[in-house]
């Protein structure tokens, strides 16, 4: 099976353990056997690696999420980066010139498209597998999955589709209705569109070599910027005629909100934690180093991390967004591809970060123009280079650059440093970066 | 008027505001006209200096508090320090040598003594004149203030009179009564201990003499951690057979708990603090960098600093202590008498700290056994001496002191820096202090 996971989202309404950098899908919130957490994106790769060890995984995203895509699931998996946001049909388009050019998919294979977030079980990917071989039979251009319904909800949009069979020919789509509209839909048999669908590679590249004037990936992926913002409901699903809809009964959570998150929570706390007796459904997931206690509270979701903390009612936390918005700050920290970034102190022209290398993990060679910067080593060894000067370093070093010294670090344990950055304008867009001797 | 002060207190009831080394007196909770921030201690202050400017203000308080005091209170303020805890009767017993032998106040003077944290208004401050006023007359040998109960509370202790006059000569005193009995005492007339109380200088100096053997103050000091920890109550009160009480009606608070401190807060939020408007009833005390987002909340108190973060029903604040009690881990934020102390990262072997020395203030000279510091100036400008060796430093500079290594700084501006700790055994005890060449 091949099967594309459109990973995208902004950091908004999960705050404060999302943020502009960290998508949801990234937060480790459900627990393991063993007793580690795993993020969505995690347990969504797992469960497909369980049920068809051999499936072609590729993860269709943005650069800003390329390190933690690795950082979490490893070398292997395969990514259609996106060099910017250009919305669902040329993401997918991307995503299948590069399974044809790139990983050599024949036309004829069926491709799954599904989002990377879905809070499932194994029985969900069966379906998936299901979805598969159906547009492989090439009985329907498109084949959706669709989700039956547990309650009229007006957040999602819905099939409707011609029968009951467990593969219909569908009729037509219609927006998030209001909820009198909704419970019409669904006396109707309508499905709510879980996003997932499947077809046959060829079908795709023709719609969008149909669409978008191309050659092949390589000039796909140059060309990106220029590409119309269009999503594939409005580009392709909305004129297609020929479309399938599969029914799927079992388990399928959205989880956009912190009410959805919490109720997929293995236990009510992650992190330093103390609840009293009194406390009633709260959840809390804590990613400071500093203890949180909750009293006497009910109905209520706790999340802190370095970004900052919330209080909410669970019903609530649905209408985060606006507030969320209205915090300007900066991204206070972020997932590398050598390791993790933490701001620790923000003060008058000066920022202090904790950096944790992984072995064998290097920062690009770079410099600042408008800051000096000053590294302290508290953990591990490795070697610096400053200025192309090599040097060992271990816990108790410090190591100086000024502005414009160019600068990188490599690891050979896990290597913990404080920087310390020194300037009248700080910012994250001020870097420079260079090739070492021996780079290509 | 002559006032002591009582300020004792640990810092479990309002976690995380307070800790080990901040008692509650010493947050800055209440809003002044110009907008800043003032503590208990420092609006006790002030409203006795509104009423008398002339009044000898005395804090009798621990060694640890001493630099708080200086810092909130000015370096004019009398302080009778007590070399270690030994309950209210010696403490009391001192500030009377103190005043006695080091401020010169003349026997026959009167002198109250008041607790540092009650919340209260100037009315309050009248009738601790009053009191002063009537233990002058030589009438009784102790005179009381008692509250007019408002409710039969289980928290207090009871004074009972003989009568409803506003001066009333005391029956007996009556230990915290379940509720029933509290309604019984008001029946009675009865009056809440508010812990002010009045004599004249020579009383308690005798009494003082009577069940300790001392010379004067300064042997007072020498021999206190001899002494026996008895409560002035146990000692003097409850033994005392002409003792008067006065009827107080105004305005008295006891904000022990985070409940009643939200009570007296002007505003529902301090800090960085976001809430949306279905929030009812919230308080929310935030002393992070980071923003605090509270959502659809009801009666709830919210605290947050460098310690941790409570999130907490109102009601069910005041059973807070066993679960601070439970938590374990060091000092995360101190004031020192040059200036502030805060932890902002915590790693294996190494200890990250934000130091703000005030202009002028410099540390003691120090050296630590068991680790490395290297300390990054981050704004300002000063001396350091290491090991005798004095050098200017300024933002940007590194200065580094191995285990053993003597050390200082003193600012000229507010100056701020980064000290990273190293090694494996890092406390807070491992210092050892020196006198710079020309220091007494």
């Amino acid at each position: 099976m091949n099967i594309v996971l459109l990973s995208g989202g902004s950091g908004k309404r999960l705050w404060p353990l999302s943020n502009d950098i960290r998508s949801k899908q990234f937060i480790k919130i459900f627990k393991n056997l063993d007793g580690s957490y795993e993020s969505m994106v995690q347990r969504v790769y797992r469960q497909i690696k369980n049920m068809d060890a051999d499936a072609v995984i590729t993860i269709a995203t943005s650069k800003t999420q390329v390190s933690a895509i690795h950082n979490q699931l490893g070398e292997e998996v395969g990514i259609s980066v996106e060099p910017c946001r250009r919305d669902t049909f040329p993401a997918i388009a991307l995503a299948a010139s590069y399974l044809h050019d790139v990983k050599g998919i024949q036309e004829h294979e069926a491709i799954v498209v599904c989002p990377v977030d879905p809070y499932v079980n194994e029985d969900y990917f069966q379906a998936v597998q299901e979805l598969s071989h159906q547009a492989e039979t090439g009985q329907a251009n498109l084949v959706l999955m669709g989700i039956e319904p547990t309650y009229p909800s007006e957040k999602y949009g819905y099939i409707i589709p011609t029968d009951n069979q467990s593969f219909s020919k569908v009729e037509t789509f219609k927006e998030k209705p209001d909820r009198k509209t909704a419970e019409t839909y669904i006396r109707q048999g309508a499905l709510w569109n879980s996003g997932v669908f499947a077809f046959q590679l060829k079908y795709l590249l023709d719609k969008s070599h149909e669409l978008m004037d191309y050659v092949n990936y390589q000039d796909l992926f140059e060309r990106y910027e220029s590409l119309p913002r269009i999503s594939f409901d409005y580009a392709v699903a909305e004129k297609e005629k020929n479309i399938q809809a599969m029914r799927f009964q079992g388990q399928w959570k959205d989880l956009g909100t912190w009410n959805t998150l919490s109720e997929a929570m293995e236990e009510p706390a992650i992190g330093k934690v103390i609840m009293d007796e009194s406390c009633e459904n709260v959840h809390v997931v804590n990613e400071m180093d500093v203890p949180v206690l909750a009293m006497g509270l009910k109905d209520i979701v706790i999340g802190a991390s370095s970004e900052g903390i919330l209080i909410s009612d669970k019903a609530q936390s649905s209408f985060i967004k606006p507030y969320v918005d209205s915090i300007s700050q900066q991204i206070m920290f972020a997932e590398k591809s050598w390791g993790l970034y933490k701001v620790i102190d923000v003060a008058e022209d000066a920022l202090t970060v904790k950096i944790t290398l992984n072995p064998g993990e290097q920062m690009n060679y770079h410099s600042h123009k408008n800051r000096d910067e000053v590294w302290v080593v508290i953990n591990g060894t490795g070697r610096t280079i400053v200025e192309g000067a090599e040097r060992r370093v271990k816990s108790g070093d410090v190591i100086l650059m000024q502005a414009e010294d160019r600068h990188t670090i490599m690891a050979d344990s896990v290597l913990t440093l404080i920087e310390i950055q020194l300037g009248a304008e700080i910012s994250t867009q001020d870097k420079q970066k260079f090739k070492l001797e021996g780079e290509e």
